[in-house]
Parts: structure tokens; sequence; C-alpha cells
């Protein structure tokens, strides 16, 4: 079947999406003014095939992925979605079929987080496909969430439970067959499906110092939110929340409590909430359906955080981020 | 030489092109604001090694290219530009002397127009490098021009000179030693390094009705100004504004004109001009020292626009559009 030129393919599987001041996306541009008061936050993260997913993963899953660690980024910064733009990178190969499903996937993600599609591109890859997203959210002016705000005696939490994803990944290159099949699903989809963490804004504006969302692991994005600020940490692992399928993989592996801490893709909210907050914060976000958790305490000095198992012994890690570069 | 992670890179040579707003490319986002009474236009395009450029290309001439066929379409739009992103997608053979010139290019053009570096991504592409910006600009509210707002009677004018760098890549397909070298070169380089006509935004913000930037060739871009607005266009050929490099190239095969109205790349502004406006419109526009030139008027009708010759007669082109897709 012969496949349709740029133009038609905009018309038929992105326009149905596009937003107010997206002209139907028959322009070259959008128009995008933040409500008075407010500032735009603006984020570009881009997905590869092979690279940050698998090639053969269902179309829908890789659209709710390429949006949803874009507006995890958004959550980080408290600022709500207003909408997106797609720059679509396709290989030689792909179909009509793959792009219908990508688009129906894409516009259910963009439709259930209120953010539209304002525009993008579409071109070939040469390789993989590569899936670009720029997302543009508001805050009130000024307001903007920072990575590396934070001041020593502030409480570290974070957002769900850490490593799902990891280990889910884990899973799908070395498969466990003893993992009961619910905890085993409950892991791939994680990694399948990123779920940022929108709902937590109101709570991050009101009580948050500092934030990021873990995308590298928790022990490297850390690392990050610290480096350079003369901030240290310690981190109660014991404390950091694990789901019922994390736990099930890692008693049967306790390597595997290493991927949890130091893998990517968890797309929780990292925070750093002053001590007179913590209340709170973690009773505004359990009122907002995301439950959040205290793991440690930022504090003066130098060098990486550290982490103490539940015996009080320094834990080391090989590698402490996850990059997929 | 072991190569730079991705935090490395960055702060390496990306971080030194930041502008206010992007947290020294230390955070996962940034914060812009229009001014007051000021909308944002944003828009993307990504370029990919061996579709829109050649991969041996100078890294500088690459990042020229990436920058400023984002920073046409926000001319086109009468936008000001206010900052970009870049999405990096670098292949598994990238080299940091490549990186290291591509980022001085870049730095170059973004500083030369006024337009800094708010944040991005780095990845790997798995395959050719992919080159992805996200442009921002600024337009008094309300006063984007869009692309599907011509009017019957109105005139059509366009930037600069036309098929340029379209008869560039013609050359470097296929060298033509019968034509001056002074020649070749003026096309070549502007196939290599487009120039976004940003000096023309107020006179297009106070005389245009409709704009777009010509990117997939004259032809084509006029069609797609008009299709399914029930106008139409009467060209007059001998008018479009061609280089002393470009009449040099069509006298020597008179193929080449076809050439120069459909293939792409040329980032000259289309405009449609309503009639009282089209004096005030080119005086405004030499005086800003971007040539602008009348070649036809807006027409009430279906069909694609009428491409006349110099002795009337109508002219059809095999493929009426450029398509990198």
């Amino acid at each position: 079947m012969a496949r349709a030129g740029e133009e038609a393919l905009i018309a038929r599987y992105f326009a149905p999406l596009a937003g107010p001041g997206a002209e139907g996306l028959r322009d070259d541009a959008a128009s995008l003014t933040p409500r008075p008061g407010h500032d735009l936050v603006v984020t570009a993260d881009a997905i590869v095939a092979g690279v940050h997913y698998f090639p053969e993963d269902p179309p829908g899953s890789i659209a709710v992925k390429a949006l949803g660690v874009n507006l995890s980024d958004l959550a980080a910064k408290g600022a709500d979605p207003r909408g997106f733009l797609l720059t679509l990178a396709l290989p030689d190969d792909w179909s009509e079929a793959w792009l219908a499903a990508f688009a129906e996937g894409l516009g259910a993600a963009s439709r259930s987080h209120g953010c539209p599609l304002l525009g993008g591109d579409t071109v070939r890859s040469g390789g993989p496909a590569l899936i670009g997203v720029t997302a543009f959210g508001e805050v009130p002016a000024g307001a903007m969430l920072r990575r590396q705000a934070a001041r020593a005696g502030d409480r570290l939490c974070v957002s769900g439970s850490i490593g799902d994803a990891a280990l889910g990944l884990a899973l799908r290159l070395a498969p466990d067959p003893g993992l009961e099949a619910a905890h085993r699903d409950a892991l791939l989809d994680r990694y399948l499906h990123p779920n940022p963490r929108l709902r937590l804004i109101p709570a991050l504006r009101r009580h948050a110092r500092a934030a990021m969302d873990i995308s590298d692991g928790l022990v490297g994005d850390l690392g990050k939110m610290l480096a350079g600020t003369g901030l240290t940490a310690r981190i109660e692992t014991a404390q950091v929340p694990l789901s019922a399928a994390a736990r099930a993989a890692i008693a049967r592996d306790h390597g595997r409590l290493s991927v949890a801490l130091t893998g990517g893709d968890d797309y929780e909210i990292l925070c750093a909430v002053p001590p007179d907050h913590l209340a709170g914060f973690l009773a505004e976000a359990e009122k907002a359906g995301v439950p959040a958790t205290e793991i440690g305490t930022v504090e003066a000095g130098d060098g990486p955080p550290r982490f103490r198992d539940a015996e009080g012994r320094a834990m080391a890690f090989a590698s402490a981020s996850f990059s997929h570069f």
C-alpha cells in the first residue's frame, strides 16, 4: 500500500489531536501564551527505538512513554501541562498501521493529561525511530521548582515507588520464571507506561524547595540534585518505598536492590522539603492520591549522598546512574 | 580518547550557550515568559544527516542550518526569537572534535540572532545524527502571521532570491565544471547556510496578511498557503527573483529553472500583502536590507496556482513540492 506523504499523514493522524493555537497543524508554528501572572516552563526529551524502548513495543505504549517522560519533567517543576510539539523521525519501514496505533495512544495520553498537540515535524530518521517531544507547562510567575535549591536540613522525599521500571527492564532482558506472574506484569507495565505525577503539583508548589523527576535512577539523580551545591545527603535505604512486586523480585535476588536504586525510568518525583513543611507535604500528597515517602535528609558537606542499609552499613553502587547515552 | 558522558558534554560544550531562564542547563526545564501584551510562538524542525544535509558538511554549518530553518519559521510568523531547545541525537561514532565545532557554530548563530539556548536533550540515535530544534519567538498579542489568511486580490511577494539552495544541492550531486566558480560557490553556500529573514519582521507585521517561509520549494509552498481556502494564484515566473548565480546556472541548462522553483531549502519568506500595503511593504523591506519582490496575485478559485513564463505560456512542474520525508 502506498504510504501517505507528510501533509496527508499530519491531516489524517495528528490534526485530530491539535489544541487551540495550533492552527489545525496547517501552519509551521503555534502561538501559546501563559495566563497573566504565570511563566511558561519548557522541556524537551527524546526517546529512540532500541535505546529507550524496544522497537517491538506496542506503538501506543511508545507514545505514552514519549509524552510521559516530558510531562514528568513538568510535574517536577510544578508546572501544569499546556501543550506539546512532536518531532517524529520515522525509520524507512514505517507503516500506516504503526502510525495509526501510535497516534491513538498519543491522543489518549494527551487528552487524559489535558495536554494538546500544538505542532511539530515529521522526518525520515535514516535509522531507528526517534520520538522527540517538547512540552510546555505553566507555573505562577517565578515559582518554577528548581533542581538545585535544597538546603541543609531539608527532608528528601520521593513519590510512588522506586525501581519498578528498572526491574521490569531487567526482567525483559532476563526473564525470571520463578517470579509470580502478577508481580512480573506489574514491573513490565511500569517500564512501558511511565505515569507522570501531575497530581502532586499542588503539594510540590506549596511545600517543596527543590525538585526533579527521577529518570536515571534515584542514586544518580540525587547526586545531580546536590552536585556542586556544597550539600550531600544521608538516605535510609530501608525507607525507600518499594512496590510489592519490587519486593518480591528483590526477595528472589538481593542484587536487584541495586538495580532498583540505580536503574532508570522511574519517573517519580524527588524533592527536598523544609522540615516544617514535611507533614503538610506528605498529607497533601496522600490526599492527592500520590503517596510520598521521606527517605533521608540533606546535609552540609561534599561527596556523593550516602546510602545506609537496614543494618546501618554504608552501601556502595558499582554504577550510580543509569545512562541511555 | 574516552568521550564525555552526557552531563560533562553539556557542561563543556552547551552550558556556555545558555540564556536567562535556562538554569545554566543544570535543570530539566527552563522558564520563559513573553513580555506583557505578547504571545509566544513555538515551532519545531529537525534535520537528519543524509536526509537534510550531508554527513560530511562542516559541523558548524550543520548547526547554522538546524537553528536557521527554525528561525526562518519564526520570521515568517512575525516573531522575534527568544530562545531555543536542542535535541541532539548522535550517531555511535560521534567525536568530541565534531561536537566542539558544532557547538561553536551553534553559539555563533545563537548570538548573532539573539536567540540563546534554553535546554534540550542529548541521546544516542542508533543511526545517523538528528538535530532537532524547538524555537521560541514573541509577537504582539494576537498578531502571529498565519499561513492561510490571504484574500483574493492580495499581492504575493517573496524575499531575497529563489532557488539558490536547490541549485546548490543539485550542483553538489552533479558538479558542472562549466559554471563560473564564484557562482557555484554562491549557490553551494546558500544550501549550507540558510539565512533566516529576521530583519523582515517589522515590515511583515505592518503590511502582510499571510506569510510562511519557503522550505519545500516556491511552487509547493504556495500551494500549501492556498490549499483548501477557495483561493488560487497567478504567478509571473519572469518576476520571480533569481540571483546572478542562479541566472548563470539556468542559462547553462534551462531545466534548472524548474529546480529553482520547486526545490527546497530557500528559507525565504512568501507573503500575501493587501494591494494598498504593497508599496509600503516593498519600501520597508528594502530599507531593512532584505529585498522583496512582487511575483503575482491571489485570486478566487480552486486548483493549484498557475505559473506563466515570460511568453505568457502556462508552466507545468513534474513534482510541485520538494519533500525530505
